[in-house]
C-alpha cells in the first residue's frame, strides 16, 4: 500500500504531533472532541521529508491525495475550489512538531482569482470585502510563497491611503482595493516575470512547495540550532477552509487565555475585534475589546465560546491560548495551544490545577520552566514605566534584577554619597576588582564596561543577588573624570540610570520598580519540588547574611564558603597585606596570628547561622597579588603601615607579578610555599566549630576543602600540614570532632586522575568555572571579547561558562565521578561552580549522580526545580 | 624446606642480580669464571625484605645460616673469626639490585677487637698496620652502622696529625694509632652509652642489621624517588674476607677501566697505589700511578691483571670498571661493573664492540644513554680551565652548551657591540621577549634572571642550539643601569662571564672551550639507530638555517614551523604592527597584502631547503599584543609610522590587553575574529609551494596546521575559510596540488573530543607544552617560581614541562590517539612540543604509536636514539 501523506482533520489526534505537527494535531483533536472547527486536512511531516529527498519536487501520488482531500472538503463545505460563483477558499499554514517562529507561516484566502473574486463579491453582497480579501491573498502569497519583498506592497497600500486621506485600511473603498489588486499583480509580474497564478490548483501546489521549502530557510535553521531542534523533523502543511471575521458586524475574531497569563487567576482572559481578520488583532491598529463584553454583544456565541474553552482546558489539562473567529454569528475555533505565562502565573496555574485535580504534582513540577523563577526572585521594573524609558546601551545580562540609582565611579565616592543621604546608587566601573567590594555592597546595581558573564563584577553580584550589567562595550567609562559616555550622551557623577540585569539593558533616568513577592503558591510548589528531588541543593555563601538568605530560599547547607572574601574585608585587608608582603617567615606568622583571631570569629558567626547543616569551607584560593593595593594613594598607605619605602613595597609587589595569574601561584600551591596560611585557616575553622558546637550544643562536622589540586602528591603534602595542625588543636584542647577533608576538582589533571585523588579526598566539589577555563583554554576575564563572536557565528551554541559543555568538560566530570567512586564508593560529590544554578547543568549533575549542587542563594529555588525535573525525567 | 637466604660466592651468577644485588652477583660471577676473588658470601635481598616484615629483627635461622657460611669461609681461608692470633677479618657491604650511591656502603676490617688486633700485629709483623686497621674499623663501624657523626673521629685524627706535624695519615706511628683507638672507643661509649662491641659475631650481627636498615634511610628513599626505583626491592649484604693492599711494598690497590672512559680508546686505563687501601686512592692524598707502570713494578701481577681484565670484558661484553688489590704479591679482584663513560666513549665503545663482534647493533644501541648525546652536540668548556673558574651563580640548565663572552643588557647594545668588533657577547636580561630576537641571534649565550625551562629565552635558545641559563634568581639584573649583581659582585656592560648551559652554572670571566666533533663512529652509530627505529623524527624549525641544521642532524622533515617567528623579524614587524593596530578592516587588509609578499618569499625559501620532505606549517598562534612595542621610544616610533597620536596608539594597544594572555585571544581564535590573517597565510603557503614545486620540479605536499582548536565547530569554521582561499588560489592559477590540513592537539577539550576533531583534521600534532599548561593549570611563565619547590619537596618527580606527565597529560594524549584513530584510522599523529626531544617522552610517544616526534634540531639525534631504543624494548 502506498504511504498515506494526507490526513483529514477528523482523522487527527493530539498525540499525532510528530506526524501532523503541533497545529495539525490540535486541529484534529479539536475536531474530534466536537468543537466547531473549519474543515480541512494536514499534509504530514513525512511528506516534507520525502520532498527534500526528491530534490524539492512534489510527486504525483501526493498531488492526487491532496486533490482527493480537496474534493472531500468541497463536499463538506458545499463550495467548490474552482467555482467562480461560490469558491472554496483555504488557508495554508506550516505546522512543525515544535513551534518555530522563524518559519514561513500563513497564506489566507487561497483560491481567489480575477473571476472568483467577483463571485465572492456577489455571494457576500460585499465587494469591498471580496477585493480586500483578494489583495491580502496576493500580498501574502507573494511574500510568503514567492519571496517578493513585502515592502513593495506596503508602499502601494500606504500610497492609496495617503491619497484618500485615511488611516485605517478598512476606510478604503471597494474601488481602492480593486485598484490595489491590479497594482499588486503588476508587482508580481515585475518580480517573477509571469502573471499571478489564476488557477487555484496551481496556487495550492506552489503554496505547499513554499511551506515545505521554508523548513530549510536560514532563519529556521538558525532557530533550530539555537534551540537544539533536529534539522530532519520536517514541517506539516495545514490546509483549512476559510472562515471570515470581517464580513460585517455579526463577524469577529479574537484570542483568549483560559486563565490570566500574567497572574494565573482562573478567569477567562482575552480580547476580540468585531468585523476583523485575525491579523488585525495582532496589528494593533484598532483597539480590541475585553472578551467579557462579548457576553453582551453576542450572548449565544459567548456562551458557546466559554463552554468550548472549558472543554479545551479540561481536555488538555493546562491553561489554553485559543484563537477563534465568528463568521456571520457562527463561532469557529481556529487554534488552541498551551498558553505562555509569567513565572508567577505558571506557579499559580500549576498549583491550582493540582488542587482542581486536573494534574498530579509531578506534572505541575514539569510545567514550570526553572529559569523563569528568576523573575520571581528579583525585583523588576514596572512594565508601563519601562516602555517609556530611553535605552542607553546594552551589555551582558550578568545578574538579574532591576536597579535605579545615581551613578558613582568608585567605591569610596559611592559609599560617601550613601552616607550623605543618597537613596540608591549604581557603581559604574571599567571593571571591578576585589577592592570595590564595599562599594558593590552599598550599590543598588553594578555596571561595568569590560568583563564577561563570569567576571569579578558578575560573580560577586550574582552571589549577592544584586543586579549587574557587565561588559557593556558601548559605554566609555572615564573613571578619572568621573563620566560615562554612550554615543553623544555624557553622564556625570550623580546622574540617574537604570539597569535591567535580566536583559542587560541600560536606561537613562529613573524607572519605577516592584519588589518580588513569593506567595503561598510558591511555597506549596517548592514543597512538592523538595518531595520529588533526589539531589541535594546547597548555596555558595561567604557571610552570615548570605547564608540567611540562602536558608530562606531553601538551601540545605553551604557548598562553598570562599575564605578570601573575608580577606577582602576592609578591616582585615591590612593584616592580609602585611602577611603577603612580609619580608620573612617571622613577620608572616605574626600577621597570621592577627588573622587567626578574625577568621575564627568569622567562622563562629557562620557556624551559628548554618548550625548543623553541612558547610564546605574552601581554603585560600586566589593569587596573593589580588590583595595588593592598586592606586598610588593606597600604595603609600600600605608602605606606611608596613614601615617600608614605597620603592621597597614595589619591589615586593613586583616579585608577586604574574603573566597569567589564573594559571599562577594560587590555590594549594600557596600552601606548598607558605604552609602556615592553610594551617592558620584550618585552626580557625576547627576552633570555631568546636566553640560553637559546645556553645549551642549542636553537632558540627566541618568540611574543609583544598582548592586547585592537580596531583595526588600535592594533596598528600598539603593535607598532611592541615591534618597536623588540626591534631595539634585537638591535643591542646583535649577535644576532638569528626571533620571531612576534600578537594575541588577544577584542574583537568585532577579529573583525569580522580582515582588517585580519591585515596586522600573524602569529597570532591567540581569547580566547573576553572574546569571550563582550563579545559577550553580560555580565561573568563579575556574570553568575553571573542566568546560573544563564537556564539554569534554559531561556533558555540551557548557560552560554556553559563551551561556546562557536556561533551567536553562534562566528559572530564564523568571520568572523575567514575574514577573517584572506583576508589571510594561512598565519596561525596558536589559542584560549586557558577553552573550549579543553571537548569541544564543541574540536570547533567543529576545524571552524573552528584550528591548536591551548590549555587548562589538567589538560584537555589531554580536549582531545586531543575533537580526535581531531572529526577522526574 | 626453609628458604635459603645466604649464598656463597661460588654459588652466585651475574643473572642472580635481583636476589644477590649487583655487587653480590658480580662477585659470584667472577668467582665462577675462575678469577682470584677474596672468598665470601651474600645475604639475599629477600632476607632484607623479611627483615622489614619482621619489625627490623634478624631471625635465628638467618643467623644460623650466616654462622654456617662464616665457618665455611674460615675453612677456605684457614683463619678463624674469633681467633685472636690469626683472625678472619671481613668487609661488610650493601649491594642493591640497582646501584644506589645514597645508601650505606662499606665497613672494612670487621672482626678486629682489642685482642685480635694484637694477633694481627704479631702475624703481620706490622703493629702500625694492625692499629691503623683497627681505628679505621671503629670509625667506619661507628659512622656507618651506628650513626655516630664521622666528624668526631676526624677531629681527633686531625688533632694527632697536627700534634705530630704530619700531613699524611700514614706518617703517624703505631703508637699514634693505638692512642687513636682508645680515643675512638671513648667517643663510641660517649655516643652509645656502652662499650665498643668486642665480640666479632656481635659486630657482624650489628653490621648486617645496619646494612638492611640503611635501605630505608632518608637519603636512599630520596634517591629511589628521584630515579623511579621501587621501595620494596631491598638490599643484599656482601660479607667478604679482607685482603690488604696496605701491608707493605709488595701490596697495593687500584682501579682500572678496560677501555678509556673519556675517549673509548681500546686500551687499558687506570691507576693504583702501592701500600694503600682502596679509600686512599679515592681520597686523593697521594697521587696514584698509571696502571702501565705496574708492568715494571710487578710484571707477573700485571700480566695476570691484564689477562683478568680481558676475561672480564669478554665475559660481560662491555667495557669494565674493575677494582683490585694486591696483598703480598697476590692479585685479588674486588669488584667489576660496566664502566661509566662519556658520550663520546659510549659511542666509540659500542661501535667497536659491534665491530669486534662482541655485541649486536641492537645491543650497541641500548648501551648509549640518549641524554648523553647532548655532550656531543654542543661545545663544552675545557675541564681543566673549568676547575679554576669562579662560580657566580646557578640557574636552570635551559639550553645546553658552553658560552663565554661580554655581557650586554639589551639586544640593541649587543648587536652594536658585535658590529663594533666584540667577538663574543652574552645577552643578560630580566627575561627575554620576542623583541630581543636579534640580540639572541647575535649572542653566544643567554642569561635570564626570571622564567622557567620553557620560558621564551629557553625555548628560543634550544631551537637555535644556543647555550642558555634561565631563571637565575640569584642575580639581580638592572637593565636600566646595565649592571648585574650577584651577592657583592657587580658586573657592568662589557665584563666577561661564562655560561654552562648543561649545568646552569654562571662563571666569572672567560673559560676556554672546545667545539664538538662528530666522528665517523657517530655516523655509523646513527645509521644503526635509523635502521632500528620505527617512529619518524622531525625537527621544529622556522628558518632555512634551522632547517639546514636539522637536516644535518638527520631530521626527516619539519614537524613545526612557527609562522610568528617570521613576524618578529625586525623588517616585517612594522607591517605586522600596522596589521594589528589597523583601525578598520581596509587598513588591516592593506598591511596583510604587504605581509603576503614577504611570507610567500619566506615559505619559498623554506620549501627550497626542505624540498620534498614533509613540513608542517602552523598558522599564527600568539596573542597579537605580543607583537606590540614595549618601550616608550618604540611606541613613539610606531605611532609615527601609523600616523596617529601616541594616546591613540595606547588606546588601541590597551584594547588588546589581556589578564591571562596564555588563555586569551590567540591561535584559531584570531582567525574567527580576523579570518583575513589565516587566509593570507594559507595563500602564501600554497603559492610558495606551487612556485617551488614547479621551479625545482619536485612534489610538495604542504601540511597546514591550525593551532588551539578546542571544538569541532571552531575547526570547521576556520578550516572553511582556509580551504576557500586555497581553492581561490587554485582557480586563479588553474593549478592544483595535494595538501593536508590538520590541527594541534593542545587544548584538553580537543583531546577529549578527538573523535569529532578527526572528522575534519587530516593530522594531529600534540602541543604538549600547552596541554601541560592547561592540564595542570599552570602557566609556564609563572610556574618557574613554585615548580622548583614542587620538585624539591618531592611533590613532583620532575618538571612536567621537561618530561611528559604520562599519568595525567599522557592520559589525554592516549584518549586523543584512540578517539582520533576511531574516526580516521590512518590519521597522521605527531608531537611538536618541547617534549619531542626528551627520551622518556619519546618512548611514551612510541608506545602511543605516533607517526613522528618533532624537536629542536639539536635534539634530533637524541630523539632518534630514544625512538630506536623504544622500538627495541
Amino acid at each position: 500500500m502506498a504511504n498515506k501523506y494526507v490526513y483529514s482533520f477528523d482523522e487527527g489526534k493530539k498525540d499525532m504531533r510528530s506526524l501532523l505537527g503541533g497545529k495539525g494535531a490540535n486541529l484534529g483533536e479539536m475536531t474530534s472532541i466536537g468543537l466547531s472547527v473549519p474543515q480541512g486536512f494536514t499534509i504530514t511531516t513525512e511528506a516534507c521529508i520525502r520532498f527534500f529527498d526528491e530534490n524539492e519536487q512534489l510527486w504525483d501520488e501526493l498531488l492526487k491525495e491532496v486533490e482527493q482531500h480537496m474534493e472531500e472538503l468541497e463536499g463538506k463545505t458545499g463550495k467548490k475550489f474552482s467555482d467562480i460563483n461560490n469558491p472554496l477558499l483555504v488557508s495554508v499554514r506550516s505546522g512543525a512538531v515544535i513551534s518555530m517562529p522563524g518559519m514561513m507561516d500563513t497564506i489566507l484566502n487561497l483560491g481567489l482569482n480575477d473571476e472568483s473574486v467577483k463571485g465572492l463579491a456577489t455571494l457576500t453582497g460585499n465587494e469591498k470585502f471580496a477585493y480586500d480579501s483578494y489583495r491580502r491573498f496576493i500580498q501574502m502569497f507573494s511574500d510568503v510563497a514567492m519571496e517578493i519583498p513585502k515592502v513593495r506592497f506596503d508602499m502601494l497600500l500606504e500610497g492609496v491611503k495617503e491619497e484618500r486621506g485615511v488611516q485605517d485600511d478598512m476606510d478604503l473603498s471597494a474601488d481602492d482595493f480593486k485598484k490595489l489588486v491590479e497594482e499588486f499583480k503588476a508587482v508580481y509580474k515585475d518580480e517573477k516575470g509571469e502573471d499571478f497564478p489564476q488557477n487555484p490548483t496551481d496556487q495550492l501546489r506552489l503554496a505547499i512547495k513554499a511551506v515545505f521549502a521554508s523548513w530549510q530557510n536560514p532563519r529556521a535553521r538558525v532557530y533550530r540550532n539555537l534551540h537544539g531542534i533536529a534539522h530532519d523533523l520536517g514541517t506539516a502543511v495545514n490546509i483549512q477552509s476559510m472562515v471570515f471575521g470581517n464580513m460585517g458586524k455579526d463577524c469577529g475574531t479574537g484570542v483568549a487565555f483560559t486563565r490570566n497569563p500574567a497572574t494565573g487567576e482562573n478567569k477567562l482572559f482575552g480580547e476580540y475585534l468585531i468585523d476583523a481578520q485575525g491579523e488585525d488583532v495582532v496589528a494593533g491598529i484598532r483597539t480590541p475589546e475585553d472578551i467579557a463584553t462579548l457576553k453582551e454583544n453576542m450572548p449565544e456565541v459567548y456562551d458557546e465560546f466559554v463552554k468550548g474553552t472549558e472543554i479545551l482546558e479540561n481536555h488538555y489539562k493546562d491553561m489554553q491560548d485559543i484563537e477563534f473567529t465568528i463568521e456571520k454569528g457562527k463561532l469557529y475555533f481556529l487554534q488552541t495551544r498551551d498558553g505562555k505565562r509569567t513565572a508567577h502565573a505558571a506557579i499559580k496555574v500549576a498549583v491550582d490545577l493540582v488542587e482542581e485535580k486536573f494534574i498530579t504534582k509531578e506534572q505541575a513540577i514539569m510545567r514550570v520552566n526553572p529559569d523563569d523563577l528568576n523573575q520571581l526572585l528579583h525585583p523588576a521594573f514596572d512594565t508601563a514605566d519601562l516602555d517609556k524609558a530611553t535605552k542607553l546601551a546594552k551589555g551582558l545580562a550578568a545578574s538579574p534584577g532591576a536597579a535605579t540609582g545615581q551613578i558613582y565611579f568608585n567605591a569610596e565616592d559611592l559609599v560617601e554619597a550613601k552616607e550623605n543621604g543618597a537613596e540608591t546608587c549604581i557603581l559604574v566601573r571599567q571593571e571591578t576588582s576585589p577592592e570595590d567590594i564595599e562599594g558593590m555592597i552599598a550599590a543598588e546595581g553594578i555596571l561595568t564596561a569590560r568583563g564577561g558573564m563570569t567576571s569579578h563584577a558578575a560573580v560577586v553580584a550574582r552571589g549577592m543577588g544584586k543586579c549587574c550589567v557587565a561588559g557593556c562595550n558601548e559605554i566609555d567609562v572615564n573613571e578619572a573624570a568621573k563620566t560615562m559616555k554612550v554615543g553623544d550622551t555624557v553622564l556625570t557623577e550623580g546622574d540617574f540610570i537604570s539597569l535591567d540585569g535580566g536583559t542587560g539593558t541600560v536606561y537613562e533616568g529613573k524607572i519605577d520598580k516592584a519588589d518580588p513577592e513569593l506567595g503561598g503558591d510558591f511555597h506549596t510548589f517548592m514543597e512538592w519540588v523538595d518531595e520529588m528531588r533526589t539531589m541535594g541543593v546547597r548555596a555558595n555563601a561567604d557571610t552570615p547574611v548570605d547564608i540567611k538568605q540562602a536558608l530562606e530560599f531553601g538551601a540545605e547547607g553551604v557548598g562553598l564558603t570562599r575564605t578570601e572574601h573575608m580577606f577582602f574585608n576592609l578591616e582585615r585587608l591590612p593584616s592580609v597585606r602585611k602577611m603577603i608582603l612580609a619580608k620573612d617567615n617571622a613577620e608572616r606568622i605574626k600577621s597570621l596570628e592577627e588573622l587567626l583571631i578574625v577568621q575564627r570569629n568569622d567562622f563562629q558567626e557562620l557556624y551559628r547561622t548554618v548550625r548543623e547543616r553541612p558547610m564546605t569551607v574552601r581554603l585560600l584560593d586566589p593569587p596573593l597579588h589580588e590583595f595588593l593595593p592598586h592606586g598610588e594613594k593606597d600604595k603609600e598607605e600600605v608602605a606606611k603601615m608596613m614601615n617600608i619605602d614605597l620603592s621597597e613595597l614595589e619591589v615586593r609587589m613586583n616579585s608577586l607579578y604574574e603573566v597569567n595569574p589564573m594559571l599562577g601561584h594560587r590555590g594549594c600551591r600557596l600552601a606548598v610555599t607558605y604552609p602556615e596560611i592553610y594551617k592558620m585557616q584550618a585552626r580557625a575553622i576547627i576552633e570555631a566549630a568546636l566553640n560553637v558546637a559546645k556553645e549551642e550544643n549542636i553537632a558540627i562536622v566541618p568540611e574543609i576543602m583544598i582548592p586547585l589540586i592537580g596531583h595526588i602528591d600535592e594533596l598528600k603534602y598539603v593535607k598532611s600540614q592541615v591534618v597536623d595542625e588540626i591534631n595539634a588543636v585537638f591535643e591542646e584542647r583535649n577535644e576532638t570532632m569528626k571533620y571531612l577533608l576534600g578537594t575541588m576538582i577544577e584542574v583537568p589533571r585532577a579529573a583525569l586522575t580522580s582515582d588517585e585523588i580519591a585515596t586522600e579526598a573524602e569529597f570532591f566539589s567540581f569547580g566547573t568555572n576553572d574546569l571550563t577555563q582550563m579545559g577550553f583554554g580560555f580565561s573568563r576575564d579575556d574570553a568575553g571579547k571573542f566568546l560573544s563572536e563564537y556564539v554569534e557565528k554559531r561556533i558555540f551554541d551557548c557560552d560554556p561558562f553559563q551551561k556546562i559543555d557536556q561533551k567536553g568538560i562534562g566528559k572530564l566530570m564523568e571520568m572523575s565521578v567514575e574514577l573517584g567512586r572506583k576508589t571510594r564508593p561512598d565519596i561525596k560529590l558536589g559542584i560549586c561552580g557558577e553552573h550549579g544554578g543553571e537548569p541544564t547543568s543541574v540536570e547533567f549533575c543529576h545524571r552524573l549522580g552528584l550528591t548536591y549542587v551548590s549555587c548562589s542563594p538567589y538560584r537555589v529555588p531554580i536549582a531545586k526545580l531543575a533537580a526535581a525535573q531531572a529526577a522526574l525525567r
